[in-house]
């Protein structure tokens, strides 16, 4: 059978085959990227779900709108008022999880050889999403302070994207949030280069201190025509529920009509019964609560993994101590003569009985082969510690 | 914006705009595509979806394989087998809708410039699907017994197409069947020319009076080397809801394989909660007694649909009673100086207080204006036999 060309520029992923392994009885996994289900509330989703059938069995078991369910959309656009955000119900469209954002970006603006700026490191199904529509990706360094202005500016000016792609705020893989200051340079740089920034942010409501700064699409506000090049990605995934496949996006008008058509003809319309479900949710007044929890929690669990990690790993290790999100972002140093290839790490901590993801994948360009992505999302206090202590083991 | 080119080769479609005026008040639609939401089992859905979140709230509620989610996979296969396909929980995978089975098939084949054949006419989101893909469609005429099938050979030989798409039964628009016959000359052309067979089947299990054949996937055990060759999609939409966006796909296991990962960076996974809901539905054995409601139901409306047609437009329209879907498929005659052209009629209609498509939009290649599609399911009788008297006298 003859496939379509565009699968020639993807592969299933190295990550997928780990998986595979994750089986293995007594494995402690922070290979995963996902929530934890014990803190999905169970009793409020039955409650949202049942309201659902009750009050509206025709809406949520019929076909609905492309755009999205109207009372979703108008939960959404309240939740996004919360944070900052300006955007009435038609200013933004729901999605098949926040991926199906991405795939609609990726079918709406990229033509074959069209250039896409993402940050190196960046979410793996982002690379081969955008790969599938041909795009040709660069990759922009980025540090603590996520990406770094001055040099996306080069590459900016130099490859002329079609768009760049950002997880501002608690990155995967990186765990990075963006400054302030970078916020706005790169607001900045949308106007000056006429190019449209997308915001990925399916993390910013996880974190476990002071509260991120406001997103992009928040501060678009202060720097005028740049709301006219934004789109911004959200998801309840990562904080209620991932099994309900409910994300959205905000974009300029235009670009949110073509794509509603191209999701037209991708899967009619996301779930009704499943955005009802969650409209239901939003409307109970519990997301607050659920919030506080997972907060708290995660917020925990990162505490443990760095502690962990400095005491385990010490210098064969550097990272910085994400302030939200799900995932450490770590880097082999070498130092000692220890290890610093992650993907031999991996193989042995396998033997050892814990696992986590080498880091080289996420680079669309130049991999670097000493970094790794370890989550504390799915395990205890308890297991952080011992898979840790397995890890340094393995080292 | 400059968007990208794929989208030059399509529009958002004529029916939309016509969608638009539906919310006259007072206005009868046989316009729609979709099923009676009084139909839907509300209730039955209420107990499945609590069963899912009572017994399985972590795996509906989590992230779940790209596949499908397992128990799903399971009804799904030994629903497939009451209908004579013998196919394994993974020999399919769960799509979200089965317009989603259409963009992944897209997506994993159609490279642009690629041909494929479908039906003249065919479903409208079909042929935009495919055209984004960059497909060029070749339309194969059809009469009351589905796709002339010599004609078909001929089409085949001639564009030698990446892949066949039919609606073999109750077809949309067509309301055509296929006859047995010509279904297994569809299989044996599959095998001669080596080409890709899409079975589209989202109306198979809706049939008012003796079964329909059995599938091109049932019949394909009878013809060596064709399952290999076949592609099937289902779906839980006309029969069960259309808002749990719940569809399938059958396909040898190579192409299986690349819809999948292709469908990793579409959606992830169809809704978790979706499926565990369905899946618990099956299992609860109330599938039968539902498609015995909507066959009689449905059945009634065509019947009604039918007399009233003959009763108040006589020789102005000629169309083959349904034996099964949602539609009847008719053309207007022109008889005794009566209009036949669809589009004008459309707006009289409307003006009548009655709707329905002009069937132009579904052909791919030379559209027949005097075709229209009327929708007998979400009228009930008294409706039906009112809203075909406003025709009568539109015409």
């Amino acid at each position: 059978m003859q496939f379509a060309s565009r699968l020639d520029n993807v592969e299933t992923s190295a990550i997928r085959e780990l998986f595979k392994l994750l089986g293995k009885p007594g494995i402690i996994s922070f290979a995963g990227g996902f929530p934890d289900s014990a803190m999905f509330d169970v009793e409020g989703l039955k409650e949202a779900s049942q309201k659902a059938l009750t009050e509206e069995a025709g809406g949520a078991l019929q076909y609905g709108a492309t755009e999205g369910y109207e009372p979703l959309r108008t939960q959404l656009s309240a939740f996004m008022k919360t944070k900052g955000v300006d955007v009435e119900s038609n200013g933004l469209i729901v999605t098949t999880g926040s991926q199906q954002a991405l795939d609609l970006l990726g079918k709406t603006m990229i033509s074959p050889g069209d250039k896409v700026i993402v940050e190196g490191p960046t979410f793996l199904a982002t690379i081969q999403c955008f790969r599938l529509y041909g795009a040709q990706l660069i990759s922009a360094p980025i540090d603590a302070n996520g990406v770094k202005t001055d040099e996306l500016e080069k590459l900016i000016a130099e490859h002329k994207p079609k768009l760049v792609y950002l997880i501002p705020t608690f990155g995967n893989p990186s765990g990075a949030t963006l400054s302030l200051e970078r916020r706005k340079k790169v607001l900045e740089l949308a106007v000056k280069y006429q190019t449209l920034i997308v915001e990925d942010d399916p993390y910013g409501d996880l974190y476990f201190g002071e509260a991120p700064p406001p997103s992009i699409m928040a501060l678009s506000k202060d720097v005028s025509g740049s709301r006219e090049l934004l789109a911004h990605c959200g998801s309840l995934s990562k904080v209620l529920s991932p099994g309900l496949r409910i994300g959205w996006m905000i974009a300029p008008p235009e670009l949110l009509a073509k794509a509603t058509m191209c999701k037209q003809f991708s899967d009619a319309h996301t779930s009704t019964f499943a955005q009802a479900t969650a409209a239901q949710y939003l409307k109970s007044g519990r997301m607050p609560r659920t919030l506080a929890h997972v907060r708290e929690v995660y917020g925990q669990r990162a505490q443990a993994m760095g502690a962990a990690l400095k005491r385990e790993l010490g210098d064969a290790v550097s990272f910085t101590q994400p302030n939200g999100g799900l995932f450490f972002w770590a880097r082999l140093t070498g130092a000692n003569g220890k290890l610093a290839d992650a993907n031999e790490l991996a193989k042995r901590a396998i033997e050892k009985l814990v696992a986590f993801v080498p880091g080289a994948p996420f680079f669309a360009e130049k991999p670097d082969v000493a970094t790794l992505r370890l989550s504390f999302a799915t395990a205890d206090v308890a297991k952080i510690e011992e898979g840790v202590k397995r890890l340094g083991q393995a080292l």
